[in-house]
């Protein structure tokens, strides 16, 4: 490969951060400039080389860029965003509301197709590397369960869902998977498990001077779809173990596939992931994809794409006989 | 989906039993025809309504075929078979010979680009899943050391060279992963490891009345290449003992990813097997295979691929649409 891949990122939260430091793992691609809607003097990327630009500019860029990774929130960010990168970069994103995919990538798809980009959506590991394997699982082992187990995790979805309860100063979830469910399924069992038998969550609490602990940790446990369909521990803590115990975003998890071949014979299949951080290797993989975006890109493909969609050697900067030589 | 992928199986050893056993449990597909070496009369097949035939009358049924599962040996069926079949039928094999793959992708490339099929070799789990797993690893976190393990599980090859020793009547001999090692691995201490303390190699043995029984446990653990290099248990058994307790063909490993990102945040991506029968796994790594080979011909391609090229969505029974929905 002559030249670097030419990268942008959109949005420079944690994933925006961690998709800076994946490329400077990646001696193929090179980081052009990031994209803000702060004011862009407010701004303090890590490589003070790298350009801070407000989005609004963005357009005059998409000759310089050859994909744009879209590292917003999925919420409000990624439905707006989305769209309008895709009318002139190929793009990457995490768009990671589930019941929300089929919408999101039609209406990717509906730009992308006529500008003649690449859009890959909902890239990460679940949704990512948890989907392919979950694909891979049933499509191997046609007779047989899927499970996927998330955690021992930080969640931010339930962190938010805490601190925002009155008397909460600070407060962190972690969403643990039960180890007797795992291994009743690694066994190849294929139990059915209530929700509350595969998880349990786990929240460390700094409260308010003053404020009843125990109403708070009540109105935790009671918490509709968050917490009350399962065992929840509530541990009150001080700011200070706060700070040192509870600040890295780690996660992980495993996706399960159990089968069953021939004559009852048993054959498992797992993928895990345990990672230190989970934005840090989100933006690993949206990396590894924008190779894969470009790489469709000039062969002449467009449209919204999924992992699904992605032949694996698209993720690797090795040319095809250099992977069946080393890594088939 | 209309129609049914029809589907030949060439060789009908263990493998091709297995390929069988799973074309029943994918309704999308059925089993046209086993070609064989053997006397057609000699070959009893589990379901009596499908047709043995000679594989010299293969190339008469190639309207009738949309992709042919070639299931014999890597030594000398397949360098041979595979490009004969090439020429007529979309195939699929599971090439195992590492060292000799890209000689045998040329081979297979040169034949069916010009026939307009489409070729997927070395499919099957090692390589091909833990391929697969290799190169995901080293795209998303390209700082960071790969692991492949194999076991517990029962080689053939090395039962083989075990059998052939003299005063041998029958041995198996089993590749077993040291725990510590994998442990060593997965705590992200990126280990530099010895032959000798990745795996363990146990044989039991069933002895001709009155061999030697120490001469025979030394000429096994000095074996050049297969266990000289290797801590090796011999046990010796009686024939009732291996009968019960070693006849069935299990297998597994890992392949372990250990990757940093950031300012040394441990990312560890584990892909895992435990295998009742590996040769029936093996068949269902083909078989989803077969249904990939069969869209990418209708798709119009051609050429040898690997497990590299292929898009996860295609080895799936379900719509692009179905598969965002329900497993991204």
């Amino acid at each position: 490969m002559g030249n670097k891949i030419r990268i942008g990122i959109t949005g420079y939260g944690n994933l925006g951060r961690g998709v800076e430091a994946s490329i400077k793992q990646n001696p193929d691609m090179e980081l052009v400039a990031v994209f803000s809607r702060r004011d862009p003097a407010s701004v303090t990327v890590a490589d003070p080389n790298v350009k801070v630009l407000p989005i609004a500019s963005a357009e005059d860029y998409k000759n310089d860029i050859d994909v744009m990774i879209l590292c917003g929130g999925s919420a409000t960010d990624l439905p707006e965003q989305g769209p309008s990168f895709a009318a002139h970069f190929n793009t990457i994103d995490s768009f990671d509301t589930h019941a929300k995919i089929p919408e999101y990538f039609a209406s990717m798809d509906e730009v992308a197709k006529p500008s003649g980009k690449v859009s890959i959506i909902s890239v990460g590991w679940d949704p990512g590397m948890f989907s392919i394997n979950r694909l891979l699982g049933e499509a191997i082992l046609p007779v047989g369960e899927t499970y996927t187990f998330w955690g021992k995790g930080l969640s931010q979805g339930h962190s938010d869902a805490v601190r925002r309860i009155k008397g909460v100063k600070a407060a962190v979830q972690y969403t643990i998977p039960i180890e007797e469910a795992v291994n009743r399924v690694r066994s190849g069992e294929n139990p059915e498990l209530s929700t509350r038998e595969k998880h349990l969550r786990e929240c460390f609490v700094v409260a308010e001077d003053g404020a009843d602990l125990s109403e708070i940790e009540t109105t935790i446990k009671e918490m509709p779809h968050y917490f009350s369909d399962y065992n929840t521990i509530v541990n009150f803590i001080n700011e200070e173990e706060f700070r040192v115990n509870h600040s890295k975003m780690m996660h992980g998890g495993f996706v399960i596939r159990s089968g069953e071949t021939g004559e009852g014979n048993k054959e498992i299949m797992e993928f895990s992931l345990k990672l230190d951080s989970n934005p840090e290797y989100t933006a690993s993989v949206l990396t590894a994809y924008a190779r894969a975006a470009y790489k469709l890109s000039i062969e002449g493909q467009a449209g919204a794409k999924t992992v699904f969609d992605v032949p694996p050697a698209m993720l690797s900067p090795k040319s095809p006989e250099q992977l069946r030589k080393e890594l088939l």
